[in-house]
C-alpha cells in the first residue's frame, strides 16, 4: 500500500517534470527559430522528413496531422524556401516524394546546434554527478518506454 | 579543457534523451488520444485553453503558430464536439472568447490520468532511488530552465 502511494507521487513528479521541461525545451526552440528563416511548423516537417527519409505529401501529413489541404500549403512553403523538393517516382510517375534539399540539411544542422548551446548553458550550472545521474535514469527511462512500446 | 570536452558529451546525451523521451511520450499520448473522441490538433487546443484561461481564437492560433483560417477551423471542429464555446466579450461585443465547457475539462482530466497510467507502467519498473535521483535531476533541471527564461 505504501509502496503504490509513493509510485504515484513519483508518477505525478515524473509526468509534471517532464510536461514542464519540454514545454520549456519547445518554447526556447521556438524562440531559437525565430534567428532563423524558418517557421516551426516548416521545422517540424523537415525533422520528420529528415529522420524517415523520403516521404510523400500525404504520409507527411499523416505524420503530423494535418488535412491534406494544409500538409500541401505547407510544402509550397517549405519549397519556396528552398529547403525540399518535390521530385516524381522513376517507376510510378503519379507518386510525388519530397527531397530534403541542402539548404534543409543545413538549417536542421544550425538549429540543432543552437539548442545545444543553449542547453549547455543550462546544464553548465548542474553538477557534473547530478548531471551523470540524470543520464544514467533517462537513458533507463527511454530504454523502458522504447520496450514497452514494441510489446 | 577536459571540462568543456565532459559537457560536450553530457549536452549531447541530456539532449538526445530528452527528445527520445518527448517524441516516445508524445507518440504514445497520440495512441491514448485515439481512444478518445478528441483529435491531437483539439487536445493540444484543449490544453493551451485551460492553461491561460480565456483566450480569443487569434490568440489561440498565435500560440499554436496556426494561420487565421486554420484556427478557425479547429475551433468549429472543437465547438461541433462540445469542448468549447465562442463567447461574446460583455464590454466589447466586438470580442470574441473561448470559454472550455465541462466536457472540455473532463475530456483533458480523462485524458492525463491515461498518461499517467502509463508512466505508471514503465516507472514501477524503475527503481525509487533511480526515480528519486531522476525527480531530483529534472527539478533542478527545470528551475534552472525557467531561471534563465526570465533572465
Amino acid at each position: 500500500m505504501v509502496t503504490s502511494q509513493i509510485s504515484r507521487e513519483i508518477v505525478e513528479d515524473v509526468e509534471r517534470l517532464l510536461r514542464t521541461v519540454g514545454q520549456i525545451i519547445k518554447k526556447r526552440g521556438r524562440e531559437i527559430l525565430s534567428d532563423f528563416e524558418i517557421t516551426p511548423p516548416q521545422f517540424d516537417a523537415l525533422l520528420i522528413l529528415i529522420q524517415n527519409g523520403v516521404l510523400t505529401i500525404g504520409e507527411l501529413g499523416e505524420k503530423m496531422y494535418l488535412a491534406c489541404s494544409t500538409a500541401t500549403d505547407l510544402v509550397d512553403r517549405m519549397e519556396r524556401n528552398g529547403l525540399v523538393m518535390r521530385e516524381r517516382d522513376a517507376l510510378d510517375r503519379r507518386v510525388i516524394r519530397l527531397r530534403v534539399l541542402d539548404r534543409g540539411h543545413q538549417m536542421l544542422a544550425e538549429v540543432m546546434a543552437a539548442r545545444k548551446r543553449y542547453l549547455a548553458e543550462v546544464l553548465v550550472k548542474v553538477s557534473p554527478e547530478e548531471n551523470r545521474a540524470m543520464i544514467v535514469a533517462l537513458t533507463h527511462l527511454s530504454e523502458l518506454m522504447a520496450q514497452e512500446e514494441v510489446s
